[in-house]
């Protein structure tokens, strides 16, 4: 998924400060070194309508004997610009099995903003991707155990399971290469012309309204996402410190 | 379905007061007869959160030698309550596949509301049952085509396409008895218990931010569920004295 990093960052280039993270969570591994993480985090500049780019790289060793993969790239808009955020996470499990969230999660209710859901999801067609993903046998819809999670995803999110045959991981590699590959990188394109570069007129009664939904949302990924995930990769201690780091990025 | 209505007609008794539409809407058919309704709106009495109970069922012959049939139950609460309204929708266009909608739409954004998600949702443990139907192997997830549809279901929604061996329709009647019809009593069930008889607290400007909420979901409602259903299966006509007749009770 290199490829989608480096979309982001040449579209993003003059947006983008460098990462200010310490090196010693810029890349950190637990005791046992069992598990490693590399995480950058990129701040908009003060002109830029992106408040930041997270990104991390998850290798971890299991006891059972394979291997845990977990690449996460999300963008965040500032309160000034209020189209939808980007969410990319591919958990590769074993290998032939992974779970792959790709949306670009509404920031404000669709149901009381059908002009929202129009420019940003139907003229869009985005859901063309969703169903040409689907078309591939292999890839079954994913139900995240949190409900909140669940509420918070765009009617054209697409969270799917790919299971294949016990081949070594070929066949996923080829889904990978043929089909999450280039729609990862279709949908992210959407997200950079429609949304990350969008002239959006935002007056000051919306800007609070963003400041406080964006508020709760940030809080409970923190919560239900990297703060039931990184402690059970890298123990409470080690949790804590990449949590400390990234948290003051999360404040709206 | 008839144990459905007849659970919700037990329970609501002393709340409702009879249908009082017209005869020629109450039963309607359209003129080649191949299509026909049955269609009761019972509204909710002074005293009750209950705003109106609507129940269609629909029989049509189709140009290609088959049979559609649709029951809908829906039950909408006044403003006075804002907890969860209640659909349902089982659309059977053959022997052997039918849709089955599901769900207690919320009437809030679950983002900024994390006590309605977990009071009506998470405690209700509404979840176990879109589990349990989902192990059936012959029923799968549906998208609905409308992003409007899919935005305004709940995270726990029942929507699925269940599609079985052509068998002449036994398999679907018995996924019918055994599985969805003991799950939508459930589900009706935990609606009942903890939505359309619940207390709630509801201030005036909450009530003015339900009264604007429900009025976009009813107006949609009419416009891309019945509105484009009822002309295709009773011509403009027949759709606009159906439609005019219950236009007023989706009125906040």
């Amino acid at each position: 998924m290199l490829d989608l990093v480096s979309s982001l960052e040449d579209r993003l280039q003059s947006h983008l400060l460098p990462c200010s993270l310490p090196p010693d969570v810029q890349y950190y591994k637990n005791n046992s070194g069992s598990s490693q993480i590399s995480l950058h985090v990129t701040p908009g500049n003060t002109h830029s309508p992106i408040d930041f780019v997270l990104g991390s790289w998850v290798h971890s060793e299991l006891p059972t004997g394979g291997s845990l993969d977990i690449t996460s790239i999300s963008a965040y808009l500032k309160t000034s610009n209020d189209a939808p955020n980007f969410a990319f996470d591919l958990i590769r499990s074993s290998p032939t099995m992974l779970l792959l969230v790709l949306d670009l999660p509404p920031r404000k209710d669709l149901i009381l903003s059908p002009e929202y859901l129009k420019t940003f999801y139907e003229d869009t067609e985005l859901e063309k991707h969703r169903q040409e993903l689907e078309k591939v046998q292999e890839v079954q819809p994913y139900f995240s155990s949190s409900l909140f999670i669940r509420a918070f995803a765009s009617p054209t999110a697409i969270y799917v399971r790919v299971q294949t045959e016990n081949d070594g991981g070929e066949r996923i590699d080829e889904i990978l290469r043929n089909h999450i590959g280039p729609i990862s990188k279709q949908v992210l394109g959407i997200w950079l012309d429609h949304c990350a570069c969008a002239e959006r007129e935002v007056g000051e009664e919306e800007r609070g309204y963003l400041r406080k939904r964006d508020g709760f949302v940030r809080n409970k990924t923190i919560e239900v996402d990297l703060g039931t995930s990184f402690p059970r990769l890298f123990g409470p201690e080690g949790a804590d410190k990449l949590l400390d780091a990234i948290k003051k990025y999360f404040s709206v």
